[in-house]
């Protein structure tokens, strides 16, 4: 399945397709010298995008950090309803990722971002990971955040995620699916994901804030959680409450939720019914 | 002047020239996506190189940090001396700039990295800040590094550089030209430079380590000082250091020196021959 690409115009107007067989990045692109863009990532079910107010409201938030112009959410909801649709209308209705990128365009032009979105199939590995759960790895993040320099991004979903990355490729030459971050006995977050965890009938994540990113799909959950009558709070998580959960579950728009079933070395059994989670994230 | 783009083969072998005019990036190079590769400048003046070899190794270890295949020294060296002398062969002897860039490649097509080298023009940009200084402004990077991770890459010179172009930003829309980090007193590095400060007979820079990004450009200006007679330090140095000392440079490889004028809002005098270090450098 090709994936389906729709560049935008970035002050908003039309909206064309490019092929994905073709190059579309010039040279001196801010996403393709500096990572200097944002970008999310949102699910795509039956021709329809999932949680768009949140997303567009998380990718306005990182655009503003970074001192691009603010994405028109019409113009971006619009233009991934069309290509939700136009991908069912080609591979049907199973799941698909879309992604939604702005950098800072091209150094030969400046003030113009580049935008585009991408809907493409879910690899077989995240299907896999869906399917088995994850083995994850903690580690530190190798530093701390101290007072906030005053051109401070953090809290933006950047394109700078060669950090992440590194951390998945060193868990993934070790047997481990993926990678939870932690400051001490403090966990925050995975490396492209939130942390869940469940227990009787409370249901917690670590509190957004500097270190963890605010998760649209940890927000879509407790939106639904709660009104089902869980007790659902943000709060400062730790490496005991992770082996003493009914269940560890992390969750990210594309993946869903993939259940933790292995941390570091300790294997980790689940209680408790398994669908309640996927259940409340329709998933 | 248009760019001079040569496509490399990332496992030696061929280079062929790519049109600036047409992109050259497609929808998943991790380049684009994650900032996930690593890069260096290089300066050329008529028609050559400068400082190739420490550009190589620096390369070489950005890439082995990142788990990337190391460049092939001989490959990447023989490219830059084509496009350098092509370069002069079209615009002459004038000073240019070129990038080599290597990221991880397409997620469609793994283990193949992107890589190529561009060569431009110096921006007037630059060219003002050589003539003129630059008044800079210091800030806190706004974390410190801790214990490093296993999977860390500090030191590794990634395309991941949103937070140092945000400082950058911030400063220029105070009315500075650049930034230099600081921890508490301690002075680290500029966003995309080496700090040097002239004393005396004394040149001395911050020592590089996981905080500061061993300069090529500064192993070059010491190298040639020290067979000149000067007395050259890599220690720490403070914020009064820059207030005392006679000089206070930036160097890095395109800008070559740029003499610090303002430091936040206290004007710097320069004392004693402004031209020794931009002659050590040949610039």
């Amino acid at each position: 399945m090709s994936p389906l690409i729709y560049i935008l115009e970035p002050f908003g107007g039309s909206t064309r397709e490019h092929s994905p067989a073709l190059p579309m990045l010039f040279w001196d692109d801010a996403a393709v010298t500096r990572g200097d863009g944002v970008f999310e990532s949102i699910r795509i079910v039956a021709g329809t995008p999932v949680n768009l107010d949140r997303h567009l409201a998380r990718f306005i938030r990182s655009a503003t950090l970074l001192g691009l112009p603010a994405p028109n959410p019409d113009h971006w909801a619009t233009a991934t309803r069309e290509a939700a649709e136009k991908w069912a209308s080609l591979h049907g209705d199973g799941e698909a990722a879309c992604t939604w990128t702005m950098s800072r365009g091209r150094a030969s032009r400046p003030d113009i971002p580049s935008t585009w979105l991408v809907v493409k199939p879910l690899s077989e590995e995240i299907l896999r990971q869906h399917a088995e759960g994850v083995k994850v790895l903690t580690g530190p993040r190798g530093y701390q955040l101290t007072k906030p320099a005053p051109w401070s991004i953090t809290g933006a979903k950047t394109l700078a995620y060669a950090e992440n990355m590194a951390a998945l490729r060193y868990a993934r030459s070790r047997g481990f699916d993926d990678v939870i971050f932690t400051d001490g006995e403090q966990v925050l977050e995975g490396a492209t994901s939130t942390i869940i965890t469940v227990r009787g009938n409370k249901i917690r994540t670590p509190q957004p804030g500097a270190e963890v990113l605010a998760g649209t799909t940890q927000a879509l959950l407790f939106k639904r959680a709660l009104k089902a009558g869980w007790n659902c709070r943000e709060k400062p998580m730790y490496y005991g409450d992770l082996l003493k959960a009914d269940q560890v579950w992390l969750v990210s728009s594309t993946r869903g939720a993939v259940r933790v079933t292995q941390l570091d070395d300790a294997p980790l059994k689940s209680r408790g019914d398994l669908d309640t989670v996927r259940e409340l994230l329709g998933r």
